[in-house]
């Protein structure tokens, strides 16, 4: 199992640590310091060495920081973490509910003239440094400190992680290394930069055609990399020891020696302000080489998939869909089974689930933790179920399955909700607006200019009309063996990003009544340009190419509120997902694949 | 009659008043000069005295400007009125195609470092000089210059206009003028602002509850005004003429004394940048006033209309209902004979349709030129008849006319399309798909803190299914007894300001093939709390509240492709109609509304 039930629960160690770190912080001579949960890479999951929030207070959640002063510690949190929080961690710990509260203000409020705020100019990157200072202003110093306090009094602190290196085929990315180089190079000459300096794990990955294995979930190596606009040559700095598997055609350096080679640099020198450590424009700062700052020059590239990768990606999908029809076949029984008295509890789904993406024998790796919210559990959008919350699934409730695979050629998540017994009017009014606006985006074209924001509206509308809706966005990019989340492209209103041809997206409307029910019903899509209509205008338009074929509970859709063209895209992706299942399902399963994708 | 079919044209006397203008630019000392369609309140129609682009170049669309250099003409107009302004202007002008080309790079290749550029100072806001300045960049001078050179060659310019001015009732208003003046004393302290300098004829119309008569269509009074904020007094600056019929309480001074008045100041003084002439913030600058850039302070609470002013915009709506359904009725008989063989134009269905609404006895004037395209007119979405284009109703073509009545207390704007004779199963089609989007938005209900971008796609959605869309907004904010287009508010992908209960807008989907045929369909919608649903969330959602009452063609209706929803949507409109005009209308316009409004 790639998925473990854990709480993994410190918190009686939080008050000697908190002591251990405010001698360091003293040693250091700063009155504050921050704690964040990222790493250098600013990952949404960080390798054991850098869990050091967790190990700091015991928080586990995916995002926060805690910001520590010789007489308070602040653990700032987002709304979907405050329970938790409280919950994991010491009381010499207060949660404070981020971004209503910011950390320069709370600093602010305890700090005198004349204090010192530091930081690991590693695991911060300039935007937050600089909104960090123009909140508390130039009374108070906001200083880089190496090394790490924190790291000086954690006696056990694992090693930087050495997951290997392997090759991502070119026929699977579509394009080369060198042909990627050399336009991310035509970029930087276009934009006047000499260099690029990378630091995302899935930007350096995608542009050299590797994968990691550095961390949980994202086939990504730790490292960072420089790229000269004039010549192409990149200069990968990474732990060697990672490339034991592989040759490489890079000069390779350490990976803390990218400070040193910045600073040698002729600029100027492209930086991305949100996503780059604190430590790289400063050591250009400190040598006095020009730098720029600019989105990192892969990310809207990396979004635009290749033809080939499409391909791929689409036939990992089916892979996961055969796997995903044999869970969802094994569910029904679970249920009859759940009806005649028999306990099937939420780990029972995350186990059997991943067993059936096991036995593809090609699953990498879950793509994240398996969310799998049974009754009320399923309205906690990013429920994780350990052994303390497990609960059994019930007659008519309903049971949210958000999950995913990684692939050696491609990346999934799909999220279906279904029915246990019989279900209530309100749970089949609730599951039929959210598909239908998850239907409106399926079946949308747009013409080309329009971002994220522009088709986020498609998917509420069913439900805001009643007086509903849900508190997160409608849909996020996908990489092609990359991360499950990956920018800039978003379903969102906060996203202005144009949406492209290639780009993959999730299209996830869902709702949540707390302490009763959730309903999530999430497909993968990747844009593509819109296939001509007889009476269309001279404009170009584009839409939405289906990944993922599995089928939806049909005992959750109230037939009577479909419009015709609803109906219609139903019925026929039904028929689609048993077309593209032939041949991949054992006997039992197509017969049962036959009953829940018949027409409506 | 209010509307008149005259072509304007006068492209002969084009050249020698263009070489007259280059004489004086050349005694004034400048190489190039721009003339500007707007006057110094930057309004949508412009007094006989301000109609100086005209005058010079012939053109009489609502929107361009000419920039006159020694050797060249350029007349910048947009998409709209490209082919009209060709038609119109003598060859020594140049039709240059906005926004595509900017009026800063055409100088910039035309004239040499060290050229001057003129300006009147009253006819051009600051932000519009400023992106001129920076177009043309440190090399060549941008400079006021008064007289204006092309009034100094007009030798029978017509005098400043002199509309009397009548007092607004307050409870028309639902607020008095010293309740509106105490607010936004409110707004100014709080943004720390002394005085407020007012140059928009509706914001001072609406402050001082008064309504002027200075330009056509528009009920506004040509002024400027300005706001203490401490003491809460006014100053009104006015042609005393105006002020015959009524008393007005504050001090007033002659309009170009405003500029004086402005440098005696003590700041900070609010100037809105992209509405206040020029010489506002030019005048603060050379008496070293100190001042502010921020919106003019009455665009907001002017566009949140209070519970009185919805009340009476909706009795006016019903009466102007009232005038469109006898209108409809006239018109379903134009139609039979139309069909025998009966000559029937588009003038005479402006005529008819005045009348209607002159028979009211309330119509002080209509809120813009009336709309009536016949067949392929359909299709030009600004088109305004005269008697070179007027055309004939036909067999098998569409109708779509766009209209409007200013009233004394309320303002309104309709379109309607009608088919004359069988309509083709195209046109079904299209005016379906558009009567979709208006339905959608109409239905719409949606969380407090949305734009209009927000709101703008569910009214397009049916038509870019189908590979089509439309280039203009889908709803532009609407005045009470005041002007037919104002901000901020708008339904389109341009707008980010918040929607807001009492809020007016045009919900105007449409759709246009050239040549062949225009479809638009538009109520006026006003925004209020969503009543309560059973299931609904904790959270403030917003509706629209349909304001016009007029029916919809139902031979142009494909019922198989509605969803129940819109079916019952089109009913219940259809039904609301019979019952609000009861006692409105004659007993044959009743018989006809009873058969155009039954159920489909």
């Amino acid at each position: 199992m790639f998925q473990s039930f854990e709480t993994a629960g410190q918190r009686d160690l939080g008050p000697e640590r908190l002591a251990a770190l405010r001698a360091a912080m003293e040693k250091a001579g700063i009155d504050a310091f921050l704690v964040p949960r990222a790493d250098a890479h600013q990952g949404e999951y960080v390798a054991p060495r850098d869990a050091r929030l967790q190990w700091l207070t015991g928080f586990t959640g995916s995002a926060g920081f805690c910001v520590v002063t010789q007489k308070e510690a602040g653990l700032f949190v987002d709304g979907r973490y405050t329970v938790q929080a409280r919950d994991q961690v010491a009381d010499c710990f207060s949660v404070v509910r981020f971004p209503q509260a910011k950390a320069g203000d709370w600093l602010a409020e305890r700090l005198s003239q004349g204090a010192r705020v530091g930081f690991d100019p590693w695991l911060h990157t300039r935007a937050a440094v600089e909104a960090l200072n123009d909140a508390l202003g130039s009374g108070i110093a906001v200083m880089p400190v190496e090394p790490n306090p924190l790291d000086t009094i954690w006696p056990d602190q694992p090693a930087p992680p050495q997951g290997l290196v392997r090759l991502f085929p070119d026929d699977i990315a579509g394009k080369t290394a060198p042909e990627k180089i050399a336009e991310i190079c035509e970029t930087l000459k276009a934009d006047g930069h000499a260099f690029a300096a990378l630091s995302l794990p899935d930007s350096i990955a995608w542009l050299l055609n590797i994968r990691g294995s550095d961390i949980p979930r994202n086939p990504v190596p730790h490292a960072f990399a420089l790229v000269e606009a004039g010549t192409g040559d990149v200069r990968l700095f990474i732990d060697e020891a990672k490339l034991r598997d592989v040759e490489v055609s890079y000069p390779v350096f350490p990976p803390e020696s990218v400070v040193q080679a910045l600073s040698q640099l002729s600029g100027p020198v492209r930086i991305d302000r949100d996503t780059a450590p604190y430590i790289f424009s400063h050591a250009l700062e400190e040598a006095q080489v020009k730098f720029v700052y600019a989105p990192d020059p892969c990310l809207l590239p990396k979004a635009c998939k290749t033809e080939a990768e499409i391909a791929h990606t689409s036939e990992a999908h089916l892979r996961d869909a055969a796997a995903m029809c044999r869970f969802l076949h094994w569910l029904s029984d679970a249920e009859a089974r759940v009806l005649q008295g028999e306990t099937i509890t939420e780990i029972d789904v995350v186990e059997g689930l991943e067993g059936f993406r096991r036995a593809t024998d090609r699953l990498l790796d879950i793509s994240f933790e398996t969310i799998a919210g049974s009754g009320p559990h399923g309205a906690i959008v990013h429920y994780r179920v350990t052994h303390d919350t497990n609960r059994a699934l019930a007659d008519g409730e309903l049971l949210l399955v958000d999950s995913g695979g990684q692939y050696d050629d491609g990346t999934t998540d799909i999220t279906r909700t279904m029915a246990i017994g019989t279900p209530t009017d309100e749970q089949i009014d609730t599951y039929t607006r959210v598909l239908k606006g998850m239907i409106a985006l399926s079946r949308a074209r747009w013409p080309k200019g329009l971002a994220g924001r522009d088709l986020d509206p498609l998917a509420r509308a069913p439900l805001w009309r009643h007086g509903q809706d849900f508190d997160h966005g409608t849909g996020h990019g996908v990489g092609v063996a990359l991360s499950v989340h990956e920018g800039p492209q978003r379903i969102s209103r906060q996203s202005d990003i144009p949406l492209e041809v290639g780009m993959i997206l999730s299209n996830e409307p869902g709702y949540y009544r707390e302490g009763a029910f959730g309903v999530r019903i999430e497909n993968l899509v990747a844009i593509e340009p819109a296939h001509p209509l007889p009476d269309q205008d001279d404009r170009e338009m584009l839409a939405f190419k289906t990944l993922t074929w599995v089928p939806l509970d049909r005992r959750l859709i109230d037939v009577a509120a479909l419009s015709p063209g609803e109906r219609a895209w139903i019925d026929t992706y039904h028929a689609g997902i048993a077309t593209r299942m032939t041949g991949r399902l054992p006997a039992d399963v197509v017969h049962w694949l036959g009953d829940v994708t018949a027409p409506l």
